[in-house]
Formats: C-alpha cells, sequence, structure tokens
C-alpha cells in the first residue's frame, strides 16, 4: 500500500559520511524540512543530512534546485511558500534533493567545492526556527487510552468514554500564537485554580504544568470555505509530521473547561519540533491502527493504512540534573483516530484549511502504564509520584 | 468617565449633508473604518460618512493623513498596518479626519473638487470586503442571561450556571478562517449528528441552523508571549468593534461538545460587518454593566464602566419574503463580562495576543424573552416557534 520509490530505498548511502552512521537522524531517506538560520544571516530553508544542513536557498540561487521557476520559495523564513505549490511540486523536490545527496546521483552539489562550503552547514552552528507560519491550530484527543484514562480520572471508570468518543474524531480549536519552536523558554502560566474544598477559585501561578506527547500533522493544500474532503484528498494534502509537546496546565484546566472546553489551560504554548519529516519520507512506516469499531461513518472511513510505526520517548531532565529520565516510551501507531481522519472531520462541515494549518494529533498514550503520553495518566492525576534517575522524584512539572 | 473630545461633539455637522440626517449611520461622530473596493480596483481603507465612503488611500497619496509618515497604510486590503500604529495614531487619525469632514474645520478636502471626486463614493456604489486581517478568533460567553437559558435547557435549570462562570469570562478558541464578512453566503454546514433515541449519530446537514447575535472587539496592540496585561491596558489595546454572527449548528453542536467544546458546530462560517466602530467614538456611550457579585479576582476588576449602551436588533427575512421580521430587541450593556476583561483573561496565562484578533462577546440576550440573542433561546430549543409577519414560521433557520 505505501507508494515507495527510489528515494526509500534502505541501501541508499549519502556522499556525506555522517549520513549513513547507525542511529543517524538524518540518513538520505529522511531529508526533513526547516527553517535556520546563521549568526547575522536571515532565516533560510534547509534539510538536515547526517549532522548537516543544506541550505536550500543556497542551492536555488545556483540553479541547482527551482521548484517554483523564476520565483525563490526558500530565501524565506517559512516553509509555506514551499507548501504552497502543491504534492507533485513537494515530490519532485525530494527526489531531487536524494539524487543530489545520494551516491552514485546528480554530482552537480558534490563537485562543486564552493558550492558545497556555502550550502553545507554543521548543524551544531545554526539556530532553528518555527518551520511554518502556523495558520489555524487544533488540537485533537485521539488516542484512545489517554481519553480512557482521563475519562477513568475525572468522570467514570465505567463508563469513561463519552458517547461521541467512538464516532467523532473529537478536536478543538488552539491557540496559533504561541505555536514556538522546541527549545522556546516556557512561562509557567498565571490563571485561576480552585483548591479542593476552596469556596472559590484563587489566582496563582499553575501548580500542576504537564506535557502532552503528540505529533503534529502539517497541511500543506488549503480548500475553500464550504468544501469538503475526501480521505483521499485529505491523505494528499498532509505535508508532513513534527513533534509536538501539548503544554497543559491541569490545575487551570479542570476549573475553567466546562463547558467550552481547554483554553487558558493550553493556550500560553504549543512546542513543535524544527523538523518537518514529509509524509513521503515516512511511506515506509505506515501502518494499521487500532481496529474501529463501530465502523466510523463513510465519510471517515479509510482504505489504506493510515497510521506511523514511529517510536517516540519523553525524557525530563530538572535544573541541574546530570541526565535526563526517560519517563514514558510509546508509538505513533497507537492513535485510534488517523490525522488523515481527523483532517476530513474538519473540513467536514466547510471550514476552510490554509496551508500551514497544524493538527496536534492529541496525547499518544500507548495500553501500558510506561505508554502513557502526560503526567497527568503517568503519576495518575499526581497520586503516585515518578522516581527520577537523578534522584528526587515529578507528580507534575 | 469616558473621554469625549471635540471628535464627540453633538453639535458637530459635517459639510456633506447625508451624514447630518436624523437617523444617519454614519454622522461624523461615528467615522467607522472599513476595507472597500470599487469596480476593477484594489481594495484600500475607507471610513463611512453619510452615504459615502471617504477613501483614506487617496487622501494619503494627496498627502492630507500621512499616519506613518512616508510608508503607506490605508492603499492595503486590511487595516492590520494601520491598527499596529498604535493608539496615539488611532486617535491622532480620527481627529484629523473629524477636522477635514466637519463644518468649520479643515478646508483641503471640501474645497478641492478633484481630490472630492476621486476620495467620496456612493456608498452604494462600493463593495465592501472583511476589515481586518484575522489572526486569532476566540468567542466568549459572557451574557448571564443567555448562559442561564443554555444551562437550563441542557442541565438543570435550579442550577443553570455552572460554578466557574461567575468567575472566569469563559471563553474557546474559534477558526479565523472562516470569519467573513457580512453578506458572504454560507453554506448549511455537513456533519454528525445523533437523533434522539438513535443508537448511532447519522451523516447530515444541518437541522438546527442557528445565529448567535454577539459584538466583536478587535485587538489593536500585541502582547509578547509571557506578558500578561491590566484592565487599563487592555482597554487601550481594543481598537473598536464590530457585529459578529456566530453560525451555530445546533444539532451538530449537542453531539460534538463533550468534553472539549463546540467544534465542528461553529468552525463553518463567523460573519463581521464591514465596519469597526472605534472604541473612541463609542466613549459617549460607555455605560456599566450589570453589578458582579460575587466580585472577580483583583486581575479582572474594573474601576470605570467598560460596557456599552448600543442597541441591537436581528430580523430575518426567509427566500423571497417582501421585508424582514425583527425577532429580537436587545443591547450590547446587558454583558456580565466586558470585552476588556475577557481580553485581560486572555492575556493572564502569557497568551500572546496580536494585532488583528477577533474577540467575539457571546451571544447578546437580555433579561426579557424578546431580547434574547439566538433562536437556540427564543424558540426554547424549538418547543415555541417563532410566527413571522410575512407568514410561515421559524424555530430554526
Amino acid at each position: 500500500m505505501p507508494k515507495l520509490n527510489a528515494t526509500h530505498d534502505p541501501k541508499l548511502k549519502s556522499w556525506i559520511d555522517t549520513a549513513n552512521t547507525a542511529g543517524c537522524n538524518f540518513p538520505v531517506q529522511n531529508l526533513p524540512f526547516g527553517v535556520f538560520s546563521t549568526k547575522g544571516g536571515d532565516k533560510r530553508v534547509g534539510v538536515a543530512i547526517g549532522d548537516q544542513v543544506l541550505d536550500l536557498a543556497a542551492l536555488e540561487a545556483a540553479a541547482l534546485l527551482r521548484p517554483a521557476g523564476e520565483e525563490r520559495v526558500f530565501a524565506v523564513s517559512s516553509l509555506n511558500a514551499f507548501m504552497a505549490l502543491g504534492p507533485p511540486i513537494w515530490r519532485s523536490t525530494r527526489a531531487r534533493l536524494s539524487h543530489l545527496l545520494a551516491d552514485g546521483g546528480d554530482r552537480a552539489l558534490r563537485d562543486d567545492a564552493s558550492l558545497r562550503a556555502r550550502a553545507l552547514l554543521q548543524l551544531s552552528e545554526v539556530s532553528l526556527h518555527l518551520p511554518i507560519e502556523v495558520q489555524g491550530y487544533t488540537d485533537f484527543y485521539a488516542s484512545k487510552e489517554h481519553a480512557t484514562n482521563v475519562g477513568s480520572m475525572f468522570r467514570d471508570p465505567a463508563n469513561a468514554l463519552l458517547p461521541n468518543w467512538l464516532h467523532i474524531p473529537i478536536g478543538y480549536n488552539g491557540r496559533a500564537s504561541t505555536v514556538v519552536v522546541s527549545g522556546t523558554p516556557i512561562r509557567r502560566p498565571l490563571g485561576q485554580i480552585k483548591p479542593p474544598n476552596a469556596d472559590a477559585p484563587i489566582f496563582s501561578a499553575c501548580r500542576k504544568l504537564d506535557f502532552e506527547l503528540e505529533m503534529g500533522a502539517i497541511v500543506g493544500c488549503p480548500n475553500a470555505m464550504g468544501e469538503t474532503l475526501t480521505v483521499e484528498q485529505a491523505r494528499e494534502a498532509l505535508f508532513g509530521y513534527v513533534l509536538l509537546n501539548d503544554w497543559s496546565a491541569r490545575d487551570i484546566q479542570a476549573w475553567e473547561y466546562v463547558p467550552l472546553g481547554p483554553f487558558q489551560a493550553k493556550v500560553f504554548a504549543t512546542s513543535i519540533s524544527p523538523w518537518i519529516v514529509t509524509a513521503e519520507a515516512l511511506e515506509p512506516f505506515r501502518d494499521v491502527g487500532p481496529t474501529q469499531e463501530p465502523a466510523p461513518l463513510t465519510y471517515l472511513q479509510q482504505r489504506e493504512p493510515s497510521n506511523y510505526d514511529v517510536n517516540l520517548e519523553v525524557a525530563i531532565a530538572p535544573d541541574g540534573a546530570s541526565h535526563a529520565t526517560t519517563i514514558c516510551r510509546t508509538n505513533f501507531r497507537h492513535m485510534y483516530w488517523s490525522s488523515v481522519q481527523q483532517l476530513v472531520h474538519h473540513a467536514i462541515g466547510g471550514c476552510a484549511m490554509q496551508v500551514g494549518d497544524l493538527l496536534g494529533s492529541g496525547t499518544i498514550s500507548g495500553p501500558d502504564k510506561g505508554s502513557f503520553g502526560s503526567l497527568l495518566e503517568l503519576t495518575w492525576n499526581g497520586a503516585n509520584a515518578l522516581a527520577l534517575d537523578t534522584g528526587g522524584e515529578r507528580r507534575f512539572i
């Protein structure tokens, strides 16, 4: 079912040696897109390869890469202009990059020492930025294990899933203005908290700060208001995926969330990874998700595997700790609702989707306790502290 | 308390006669900002006066108005660039426009026939557009009568208000991509509906389409992520107000909204008026709101009246009807939480606010049945049909 091509060939090596190291995150089969800058330089689009970043603006200037003809789409501060060119250009650009970077491919970059010096930079020497201009940000709630855990804790363990959950990829609009690149400092939010047994709320800094381990799907194709998308159109419209941390203030959330959902508990920050792994690069990892029973309504039915086998981990390093403690090991494969289904549902009422929309997958919790994607679940709302390898414990952040 | 100045003088007349007519919406004391175009022309910023629109791009080109010095902020398709100049410039521009349009003021426009011909256009001959580039859209739930009506219908009449409601200006993130200018056709949304007594949802066009009468406050000053706003800063940051219709699909909403709030029930469309009435123009109409009891937490306490005495009506004209039937008469004064408090609360956790953020007030329902701001309330969820003057009746749209 996955549509594999030469760019996916597991035997492919790069003439950039560090890309061929076992365990390297950026082999020639990956080629994730991001936005970077060097000291004093402008932001521009790059692709990670081995321990380096390939400056696509430099390749565009050298006419080795011209996805938009005469127009320049890489000497800019986000990937939105490139994404707007559409899926055939995404694919041809990836194929071209693979060909320029693989052993036995086009030697135009490999053999040009001056261009190599301009276009290949050490990853350790560049700054990485938010890769897209986030238009709309929507966050979903799509792991059955996560929804069951939360429902058990706060509602009724016997009826943990609400009646709509197995029918609708439940989601809500998030706040786009505070989506930031991973590493951006986050201020602990202030807000209203109602302590147990208090008569009235107090104003306080959050005492139950949490993460939510998610992936974010990035929409690369727009649709007009009033138009809907089929599953096939939605699959084609997803440019790629980022890691996403849906920072959450649990105490603020508990007090504010009825009846209109989370607001101040979430709007203070959402972190995403600087690198977007394209949907095309993830093709070999396509996998079936959990069986959907009852079958979803027709508009949500997928004929192809739409989940991805991607291992994910969360580690915490308190200030001053010598190393981080891994507290969660899970897999993106566990999601009950896929990003494709989420996008289809998002547009079904006629919502205009835009190039640069970000869809948070929802917390990625697996079936085992060690695979829960939030401290809320890992500590069961603070009841069971997590011991850290470096001493001490954590219930929340 | 209101800060009145010469632009507010009720005796002020314009040399444009139609602005002085009793009942005219656009006297020289109003001067609302919008974006318009003429046939084949570019979008540009204008101000309504009498039955005409004053082309601010033409005044800027003629150097009669230069709020940004050499830079042009009116020959553009939204007010965002002008708003970004900040409150002192908003005020000086309004004063300058008043002086150019009032009897006894600056005659530079009045006496220049060629400029008048270029810069003053009949409102009936221009197209009006979305006045701002909407960055974030947030919708609130701030009328006590509305929240009580909804709580009585769907939860418990004896405990209609949820415990948080009197403490928090409850709100949720909306969808910015489908905020459109009034008059834009709206497609009846498709989605999931669970009929009463059915075991499973069905896929259907919405059968309970509704409006919500709101005002929208427009944020003109940004704050960085992690910064909070005082009440005074929030008041200063609001550029102006629009009329807002928060289109709602009640049947989709009823099925989807737990636990994360409304999503597909709202994202298909939100209509706003083309004209932004500035906060400064509304100064004479500042009014105290309902007593807030219990007193809000300190960060939400207002020392000045922050509501506005603005009469509002809703009328419905079915296809082919000879005229519209007025079904609601209410007043913006009724809101329990003001737009100022909503903005303060929005930023309290550190949410970055942007120039062009839109804050929906929430449905504006008053104490009497005829003052309810939605069909949901006017027909008590469809139980009591409304008779139309032109025959027939309506429970929903």
